[in-house]
């Protein structure tokens, strides 16, 4: 069975890839790994052969609210010892490697490591050190690659970015939908719409607006149009009617 | 037309978004965002208002291999000025607002851009400041705005990584198809509309129609905000002016 989270994260008790970072040096990169694997929702960390071992304050330090990542955080001796539950690996590479392997994109993996973990199939990613990335003996022991679709010319992820773009589409690839939107203001019913422009049109054309006469119609349809199209508010109807009516009633200061 | 880039990145001379910086501090933090670009082989950079003046030695030595996106960066007082020449804009907001506008996520709205960028419109991304983010009054000029679905127990993404999961979007939407746009009008610029609605303003201030004084401002950026996010075109910006002129200036027929 797949390992389960902390309970706090995108999915609560349910199935998440172990992030495995392996032979990671600087600490301040095993906390910005965590940061980004927190941001979502992932706290499943297992830590190979950390170079400056285990606790490390420069971790916490950086990892501050995601600090709950490294406290949950497994520490193993080898990638083997690291990787011996899991039922399928990723190895994440910055460049193709001379191996015969599945080469995902981030997208492509997430996906396939949702299907599995849904299966029940406990899933895990690698992730090299800082400069050298994974070595060879560590991707042959993965399933499949990822390889990020990076500029040909410029390919510098440092660890966190890798682990932040592959946690981000393990959350994409749930359908994670969109935070809630924004302004809880009710969108205008149509005919709200169409009675704010019938006055406008009212008071234009006592003002000649609609001229020549045989554009009248054209002229009329773009307004209407216009306004019909904007997706418009109650609110936003209701400052339309108070922009009309001061324009059209009030004198202007001298 | 969209701006074309060094010819070096992803899409060799073709359009791009501008990654528009609003008043960015650290230097590192500026390079750091400029290493995510050119990641994703995006190389034009706008900075509102860089904090520590330009250019900045901290972002050169950050960015490294890629300071050929700083040396193209261009610098603008503010943001109208900044967005002036672009038809539809993005604004990354960590938390929703009290705003009517559309939320996108990340791959939405690069999708969303690819389609406008291939139509010949010029698209741009604002991302605000470390700590407290974008200013409702630059989230305001944007057409739009992008949310990463973070976890919500932890939505901590920096500069850097919020600039490299759109720059990341924007490349993985490479293949996306087009929607046609509906008509063929030139979509309003920034400028065109801000202009319009400062008119607009300054002909119902006239009329006291801000009010109460306590109030001034969220009623003015209401009103800016309603028809910043409406999709105009030229001939939309046209017709409004004609409506507020004609409702200000010409006396109704008895």
């Amino acid at each position: 069975m797949a390992e389960t989270g902390t309970g706090q994260g995108e999915d609560p008790g349910g199935p998440q890839p172990a992030m495995v970072l392996v032979r990671p040096q600087m600490g301040e990169n095993i906390g910005a790994a965590a940061r980004a694997m927190w941001n979502f929702g992932l706290d499943r960390m297992r830590l190979v052969a950390p170079r400056d071992g285990w606790p490390n304050p420069a971790a916490v330090a950086m990892a501050s609210g995601a600090s709950l990542v490294l406290d949950a955080a497994r520490v193993h001796a080898d990638t083997d010892a690291a990787i011996a539950d899991l039922a399928y690996v990723y190895a994440t590479t910055a460049r193709p490697r001379d191996l015969t392997k599945a080469v995902f994109t981030p997208e492509q993996a997430m996906a396939d490591a949702r299907a599995r973990a849904a299966r029940g199939e406990p899933v895990g990613v690698l992730f090299g050190a800082e400069r050298a990335g994974l070595e060879n003996a560590d991707v042959i022991r993965a399933n499949a690659v990822i390889t990020v679709p990076v500029n040909p010319a410029f390919a510098s992820l440092n660890l966190a970015q890798c682990v932040l773009l592959t946690a981000y589409e393990w959350r994409r690839a749930g359908g994670a939908g969109l935070p809630e939107r924004p302004g809880k203001a009710r969108p205008a019913t149509r005919e709200e719409v169409t009675r704010m422009v019938e006055e406008l049109s009212l008071r234009l054309d006592a003002r000649n607006f609609f001229w020549p006469a045989h554009k009248r119609q054209s002229l009329e349809d773009n307004l209407r149009n216009l306004f019909q199209r904007m997706d418009l508010t109650d609110p936003d109807v209701r400052t339309l009617y108070g922009v009309f009516r001061t324009l059209a009633e009030k004198p202007p200061r001298d």
